[in-house]
């Protein structure tokens, strides 16, 4: 009982400097786009493969949060984007003072923030970071009993990407029955199936990216 | 700040209840067994291998954590013995006084208590149960990262278990790698390379689990 009263008053401080970190891209006219996933779904061969799909039409910048490396910003830096790691020191997903604090180090002279959560298919969640949009990435690998395991993430999901579709064949993964069961859960999450690995299938991926870049341009 | 110091409130209070726990489990002669690993790894087929290989020699309960649907325990009650879910509604890990509340349903009757823990590669590790044994399972799939990116979860290993092995080379594992960085977080753990699905290599592993079993009866 005590514990939910306290976690109430941190997502209640969360929610509010989320609020004022989204105020902050919508007045810079910057699509941001938070990336949540299990540990090694794939999150940071997705964004590589974003950067080097978008870097010569858009100015992209990537938060990366990790417990303890600093081994996926350095990933996302070596194409030559801006990327600030966040190690959260054991907790277990990014929270928006965090963000905020990173935010201090990145110029918003962007089109595209790109953050890339913790690996955790549970608590980030919980927490909105001020983002416009939520990418969930689901591997075959993991199993094709996810979305009813974990409905939190796939509930605030606007787009779900089933990645690993490479290697589905070796693992027995029912790619119609997960396609299902989001579409029971959340029926306006949209869907994409891909390999970021082998860069397959993420053209209508980047499509979607690229109209929420516009959309925000327009606002 | 404020957020430390009421975590570790919860912390000392986790705390009190597993030793309580870990009393029973001794009083009972019954080894306790926390199975811990991302989303998918493999948890709930490794202990249905284990189940069907030491059953006809050990009496065997399980405590599924799950956020919330009921299939680890149903799958692990199918193999015969008693099987407990514990929901947690988005809690990312089981907590002892959910193991505690769980114990209630369990005859302790046992010579083996296995505990799945939630799909989480962060928080279980921060949440003592009472078990005598923490077993971390990683799998191929999820990339040959993961130990220094999670390294609180293999801090608190006694055994790791590196599971789909049969998979290992569509997905560039470098297993020597891992084993690497596994003995130099912590020299302690025992490291097995299986395939749980396959039930490949499980051999060492379940004589590790019967050298427990017998080692709490005989104390």
């Amino acid at each position: 009982m005590k514990r939910i009263v306290v976690e109430k008053k941190i997502l209640e401080k969360n929610d509010d400097i989320a609020n004022s970190i989204r105020s902050l891209l919508n007045k810079n006219r910057v699509f941001g786009l938070n990336v949540m996933s299990s540990p090694g779904a794939g999150k940071t061969t997705l964004i590589e493969r974003m950067v080097e799909a978008l870097k010569p039409k858009y100015k992209i910048a990537a938060i990366d949060g990790d417990l303890d490396t600093q081994r996926d910003a350095q990933r996302i830096a070596a194409l030559g984007i801006e990327a600030v790691q966040i190690n959260t020191s054991g907790t277990c997903h990014l929270d928006s003072s965090m963000v905020q604090k990173a935010l201090n180090d990145i110029s918003l002279d962007l089109d595209l923030l790109i953050i890339e959560n913790v690996g955790n298919l549970v608590c980030p969640a919980s927490f909105y970071l001020g983002t416009h949009k939520n990418a969930v990435l689901i591997s075959t690998p993991e199993g094709d009993d996810k979305v009813k395991k974990y409905p939190t993430m796939f509930n605030v999901a606007d787009v779900v990407l089933i990645n690993k579709m490479d290697i589905a064949q070796f693992v027995n993964f029912d790619v119609e029955k997960v396609e299902q069961e989001i579409k029971e859960l959340n029926p306006n999450a949209m869907i994409f199936k891909i390999s970021a690995l082998k860069n397959d299938g993420l053209d209508e991926f980047l499509n979607w990216v690229e109209d929420n870049i516009q959309s925000i341009k327009n606002q």
